[in-house]
């Protein structure tokens, strides 16, 4: 099923998952900047409606699977942005690139585990387009204890 | 004021600001790479003469003001090592991409505002051009003991 | 020596260096994505044979000498990945960018020694197309406890 091509704004509606408007920025930058067909995503964090939904340390405050929510909800966020910067999804060719920094716990080892929560999303809306390459990696602190960092770099028509 | 589009080189005089000779790499690398239109520019941190300036946790041995300063150092290091490679700063087209890394101490939660000093640079000299996306995370520890440390992308003719 | 341009599936075997199949990723993505001419590979750790070889904190658990041997193995499975992907070495024309996250003590500061286990070793194989930007960073922990990970960019025909 992952290997059609879906149309990813149907996708989306189908999981009944609707993007807020593109993240405001926390501080002197902007969401998304597109060079080439490449579009760099600013790092985002499990916000909403501004926000932050899971706060504190995965393997210790928040378990893998609320890690994994939160992950989810960082990368929904990242849509936002990039669909912002390029009007539609549908425009997306493949999603390259996808950070994944987990607020973890010392001897917390299972970032993978939590970002999954990003990538399975990717999977799910964007089909094999959307399998990205990662990197899952782990932090003491994240700004306003997110329990997760999301960055993102895609390519689009 | 920011909208305009300023010469960056004539901006960096105006704000009084030398670039240093390019950054010596600590190690078995290079201060940047182009590949096509994207310059790739090594982690620097907030050096002056080959001597770290601002050490320590942000949060703990330093303030967010003294944190911003080192990130203002940094990337001032980082357009440094952009000119060796460009021959000038007028040849950007974009600032593309930030990441920077904050030396917190545990609970420090400002990364974003203390990366604001390098990007706040960036838009300064760059204007609109200089208005990149960006991640700021966390680290318990940086080479050197760095307060931060910035790697940059950006796009030139 | 390193100023020629070596043909790095040759020197690979002059090393005594076969290349794993490349890396199971340990989760929903996949080794390596090419988008244009740059090929971004996912963070890779010390495995072989799918074992974790050198896990814990350097500067505590493992010597600067064994987190060198960690970046040199993980850059391996990197180069692994890449081949899979883009079907010889020899179709590298520059490494182009290269993040090493060092499982650190706290207070350890000696990152850059440690992430040139994976720097001088492209450096061997691609002489001056191995010669890359860089950052190396800290954090508390990684998955599996690796030792180190090390992500990659490589621009190739």
């Amino acid at each position: 099923m992952t290997s059609a091509q879906p149309n990813p704004e149907e996708r989306l509606r189908e999981l009944g998952i609707e993007l807020p408007a593109a993240p405001k920025p926390l501080a002197a930058y902007v969401p998304a900047v597109r060079a080439g067909d490449l579009v760099f995503i600013s790092g985002q964090g499990p916000l909403k409606d501004g926000q932050v939904v899971w706060a504190g340390q995965v393997g210790a405050d928040l378990s893998v699977e609320e890690g994994r929510e939160a992950a989810r909800l960082a990368v929904i966020n990242a849509l936002a942005a990039l669909k912002q910067e390029v009007g539609s999804l549908d425009r997306v060719v493949r999603m390259v690139k996808l950070v994944g920094w987990v607020n973890s716990a010392a001897g917390f080892y299972q970032q993978p585990q939590v970002i999954n929560g990003a990538s399975e999303l990717l999977e799910e809306v964007f089909g094999e387009r959307g399998r990205h390459a990662r990197s899952a990696v782990a932090a003491h602190t994240l700004p306003l204890n997110f329990a997760v960092e999301i960055e993102l770099i895609a390519q689009v028509q």
